[in-house]
C-alpha cells in the first residue's frame, strides 16, 4: 500500500456558495510535493482528502474509485507522473503503474503519456531532473488548464444551445449519472451547461436520475447540485416517465464515454431509455462531451464493447461502493445479475452533441469529424 | 399504534419447492380472531408474520407496505372489516380507516365495500352482530376464494395469449414490481402467466426489473421466482433499455394498479418507460389483472390521483424498509426527492389486457367494458 493521509475538509456546504469543489489539487508542503484528492467513495456523507505522497498511493485511489470520471483521471496520470518525478522516483515505473491502473480509462493513458512525454524531452535537453521533473508538472497543469477551458466553452456552446431549443428560460433540466466538477478539471460537461443556465438564471430545476446500480445521481450530481445552490430534485430513474408524461422536462443533458463515428453514443446504462422517452415526448436530448470523446477511429455503436460490471452492485448495496459480500443484500442468496455499465444511444435519438468545438447538430458522421477537425 | 404482533415463520426456502406462500390468512385463536401476515418488508431475507389484532394494527401494515399489492390489497380490506366486527369495533370508522390507507388501490376498496355490505345486509336482517360479522368474514372468503380462481383462469388466458403473440416458446419475459403469490389469494398476475408458461417448459428466462425505489423486484420477485425453480436475471431498471436493444425481451408482462375505463393502466412507476420502450421495439406489452382492477367510474388516466410517497425511499436505502432517518444515506443531507408510487401508460401502447374473464385487444373502451360485464 502506497502512502495515504487522510485530511477532514471543512464542509462550505452551509454557505451555498458555488465553491469549486477541489476534486484534485498539486501542493507543495515542506515535506515535499503531494497530490491531493477529494475521496469521492465518501462522498456525499463525509467530504475527505486523499493526500498522495508516492504513485502506488494514487494507483490505489484510481482503483477504488476515489478518483473517477474521464478528464479527470487523465489529470490524475499526468500529475502523477510529475509527483514521481519530483520525488525523484522511476518515471518510466510509475507510467507503467499509472497506465495500468484502469486499463479502459483511454483519457489516463494520455495524461500519463503527456507529462512523461514532457519529462523526457526535459531530461534530454537539460540533462537536469529537477527541470524535467518541472516540465512534466507544468505538462500537467497544462492539461488541467486545457480541461477547465473545454468545459467553459462546452457550457457556453450548450446554454446557447438550449436558448435556442427551450426559448424564454425557466429551464427543467433532466441529467443523469455524474458530469461536474467531480470528473473535470473544470466544470464538467453536461452539468457545467446546467450550472451556466443556473448562473444566468435560466435553470429552474435540475432533475437528477439517481443512476442505478452505484448511484452516482444520488451521491455525486445531488451533492455538486447543493453546493451550487442549485434547485434540484432526486428521483429513482423509473420516475423519470412520469416527469416526461407531465411535460416538466424542458431538455435531458448527458455526458459520453465514447462516441462513434456514426454518432452513436456510449454512456452510463439508462441514458438509451432516456432517449426513447425524450423522443417518444419530442424533447431535445443533448449531449456534452469533449471532442477527445469522438472516436473516429470506432466506426459505430456496435463496435463499441460494453463492460459488464459485477452482479453484487445490483443484488447488493453499500456505502461506499464496496467489495462483494460487504453490502445490505437486497436480493436472495444467488441471484443472477445482469450489469452493463454503459448502454449505446443511436445518433437518430441525439438533438445534438456539444463539443467545446462547437454543436453537431444534426448528429451525423460528417457533423461529428468537422468538429473533431477543428484545432 | 396498533397491535402487532410478530411471530417468526419456519422457513422452507431450502427445499426450493413452490410452497404455497402464506400470504395472508385468517385465524381465531382463543383470544379472539386476527389476520395475519407475512411482513414483506422483510423480505428475501427474513420470513416474518405480522398478527393485526385490530385495524389500526392492519392500516399500518398496509402503510408500510408490509402488505401490498392490488388484489391483496382487497382481501386486508374484507378481512380487515370481518376484523372490526368480529372484535366489535365501530365498522364504519373501520371502513373509512381501511379505504383511505393508500388512496390509488382501487381493490382496497372495493374489498372493504363488499364485506361491509355484506355485514350491514346481515345486521339489518338479522340485527344480530355476531351472525353480521360472520357475514363480513364469509364475504371475505369468498372474495379470497374469487382471487384464486381470478388467477388460475388470468395465468390461463395469458399463456395463451403468449402463445399467441410469440409462437415457438423459449420465451424471455420482463417484468416489473411483483404480482405473484405474495400480492394475491392465489397465484397472482402477470407473474401467474410467467409460471403458467415456466409450468409448461416454454419460459427460456424472467427478466426482473429491480423497481426502485422499494425494489419490489430484487426482494420479492426474485424471491417468487427463486421458489417456483425459474431461471431469473435480476437487472437495474437502467438496463431494461439494453434488453430490448439487444433484441431478448420477447414480452413485457406487468400487473395494474388500476384501469382507467379508457385503457389507462396505472401500476408501479417505472411501468411506462418499459411500455415505451416495448413500443419503440415492436414488443408485446400485455397487463394481467383481474376485472376488479379495472374502474368504469374513472373515466381516463388523467383522472387517476397518483400517490406521492415519502422522498427518504429515494435518498436512503433500509433492509428492512423502515423510518426516515434509519437507512443508509444515499444523497446530501436535505435533498428532495420526487417520488409518485405509479405511472400511468396510455390504452395505445398497452397490447393486450388480461382478465380473468378473457383478454382485451385492441385495450379500448369497448372491450374492456365487455369483459366488465361478463359475470
Amino acid at each position: 500500500m502506497g502512502d495515504h493521509s487522510v485530511v477532514p475538509l471543512a464542509n462550505d456546504s452551509q454557505s451555498g456558495s458555488p465553491v469549486t469543489i477541489p476534486t484534485l489539487r498539486w501542493e507543495e508542503p515542506p515535506e515535499g510535493p503531494v497530490l491531493i484528492l477529494l475521496d469521492q467513495t465518501r462522498l456525499p456523507g463525509e467530504e475527505i482528502e486523499l493526500v498522495c505522497t508516492d504513485v502506488q498511493a494514487l494507483v490505489d485511489a484510481i482503483r477504488t474509485l476515489a478518483v473517477r470520471g474521464a478528464p479527470v483521471l487523465g489529470l490524475a496520470g499526468a500529475y502523477g507522473v510529475a509527483l514521481a518525478a519530483a520525488r525523484g522516483f522511476d518515471v518510466a515505473e510509475a507510467e507503467r503503474q499509472l497506465a495500468s491502473a484502469r486499463p479502459t480509462a483511454v483519457n489516463l493513458g494520455y495524461g500519463v503519456r503527456r507529462a512523461a512525454a514532457a519529462y523526457r524531452a526535459a531530461l534530454e535537453a537539460t540533462e537536469d531532473p529537477a527541470r524535467a521533473a518541472q516540465a512534466a508538472l507544468d505538462e500537467a497543469r497544462t492539461l488541467h488548464a486545457e480541461d477547465a477551458a473545454a468545459s467553459e466553452r462546452m457550457a457556453s456552446h450548450g446554454l446557447a444551445l438550449l436558448k435556442d431549443l427551450v426559448p424564454g428560460g425557466g429551464l427543467r433540466i433532466l441529467t443523469h449519472c455524474n458530469t461536474g466538477a467531480l470528473v473535470s478539471g473544470g466544470a464538467g460537461t453536461a452539468f457545467a451547461v446546467a450550472h451556466a443556465a443556473h448562473r444566468e438564471g435560466l435553470l429552474r430545476r435540475l432533475w437528477v436520475d439517481e443512476t442505478r446500480p452505484l448511484l452516482q445521481g444520488a451521491r455525486l450530481t445531488a451533492y455538486e447540485a447543493a453546493r451550487v445552490g442549485m434547485t434540484y430534485t432526486l428521483l429513482a430513474d423509473n420516475a423519470a416517465g412520469s416527469l416526461f408524461a407531465d411535460g416538466v422536462v424542458d431538455a435531458v443533458l448527458i455526458g459520453a464515454d465514447r462516441i462513434a463515428a456514426d454518432g452513436s453514443v456510449a454512456n452510463k446504462v439508462g441514458s438509451y431509455p432516456l432517449a426513447v422517452l425524450a423522443r417518444h415526448h419530442n424533447v431535445p436530448f443533448v449531449v456534452v462531451a469533449p471532442t477527445t470523446t469522438v472516436d473516429l477511429s470506432t466506426p459505430d455503436g456496435a463496435s463499441i464493447e460494453v463492460e459488464q460490471r459485477p452482479g453484487h452492485e445490483v443484488t447488493e448495496i453499500a456505502s461506499p461502493i464496496a467489495e462483494a459480500g460487504s453490502g445490505i443484500v437486497l436480493a436472495p442468496l444467488g441471484t443472477q445479475a445482469y450489469n452493463p455499465a454503459f448502454d449505446i444511444t443511436p445518433a437518430p435519438l441525439v438533438t445534438a452533441v456539444v463539443t467545446e468545438n462547437g454543436v453537431a447538430s444534426p448528429v451525423t458522421p460528417a457533423t461529428l469529424a468537422a468538429l473533431v477537425s477543428i484545432d
